[in-house]
C-alpha cells in the first residue's frame, strides 16, 4: 500500500475533506483567513489529519488496498 | 471512486449529518443562529467535515465503492 | 440505502445513542437541564450526530445496508 | 439487531469502555470523584457515548450482528 | 468474545496506544508528568479509552474476533 | 499481528500522520515551533495516538492483518 497507487488515494483523501469544508463554508475569503489560525495549532492539524485518515479508510477500501 | 456516482453519495452524506442536527434541534432559527459562528471556526469545519467523512464510509460501503 | 428501511436504521441510531447517555446519566432533569446547553452549541450538536453516524454505520452493517 | 441479543453486546460495550479507563485510572475514588463532573456535562455524556458506540461496533461485528 | 483471548486483545490495544504516544514523547518523565492531570480528567480518561477502543477494533479483527 | 510486519505497519501510521500534516503545514519552523506544545500535552498526545489508531487501521487491512 506503499506505492504511488496510495499516494494518489492519500491526495484523493485531502481533496474530499476540502470539498466538506468548502460545502459548508463557500466564501473562500473566511476559510482563507482561518487558516493562519489552524495551520499554526497542533490541536488543529492533529484534527485535520484524522478526517484525512477517515476518507481514506473509504478510498482504501475502494481500491480494494491497492492489491495487485 | 471519483466520479458522479460518489458525488452523489458525498451529497448525501451531507444530507444525513444535516438530518441528525435537525432531529436535536428541530428549531431552525436556533441553527441558522449558530452557522455564523461555527463555519467561520476552522475546528468546527472539521468537526463537521469528519462527520461527513464517516456517514461517507457507511454510504460508499452500502453502494459497494459504486465498483462496475 | 435511500428509503424507509433505511429511515428506521437512523431512528434506531439516534436511539441507540440516547440509551447510551440514559445509561451512564439516568436522571432525566439532569438530562433535561443539559439540552439547552448542547442544543443551542454548534459543535455539540456535530459531536451528537458524529455518535448516531458510528452507531449507524454499525446499523447498516447489520442490515446488510438494505440491499434487495 | 434490536432484540436481547444485541442488548446484552450494548451491555458489553459499556463493560469495555469502564474497564479502559479502570486500566488507566484504578483509584475508584477518583473515578467517583470525576462523575458527577462528566454525568452533567452534555459535551462529556457524548463522550462517552461515542466510545461505548466503537465498542459496540466491534461486538457486532464479532457476533456477526446476530443474525439468524 | 468475552473470554481470555479477547482479554489479551484489549491489553495490546492498551500497549499499542501506548507505544504511539511514547513514540511522539519518548521523555518518560514528560509522560509523568501528565499522568496526574489526564488520569483525573473523566474527559481525558475518555480521550484514551477512544484510542483504546480503536485499536481494539483492529487486533479483533486480525483475530478474527477469536472465532472458535 | 504482534511482530516485525505489524511494527512495519505501526511505522506506515506514523508516516501517513506526519504526511498529512506537512501537507496542511509544509513549513517545519512552524511545526517544530508547535512540537513542545502538543509533545508535553496529555490530550493532544491522545489526540496524536488516535490518528495513528486509524491509519493503522486501514493498513492492517491492507496487510490482511500480516496473516500466514
Amino acid at each position: 500500500m506503499d506505492n504511488s497507487d496510495s499516494e494518489a488515494g492519500r491526495a484523493l483523501a485531502i481533496t474530499l475533506a476540502r470539498h466538506s469544508i468548502h460545502n459548508i463554508q463557500p466564501d473562500l475569503d473566511v476559510l482563507k483567513a482561518g487558516r493562519p489560525i489552524y495551520a499554526t495549532n497542533p490541536d488543529s492539524l492533529m484534527r485535520a489529519s484524522q478526517v484525512i485518515a477517515i476518507e481514506f479508510q473509504t478510498i482504501a477500501a475502494a481500491n480494494n488496498y491497492w492489491r495487485p
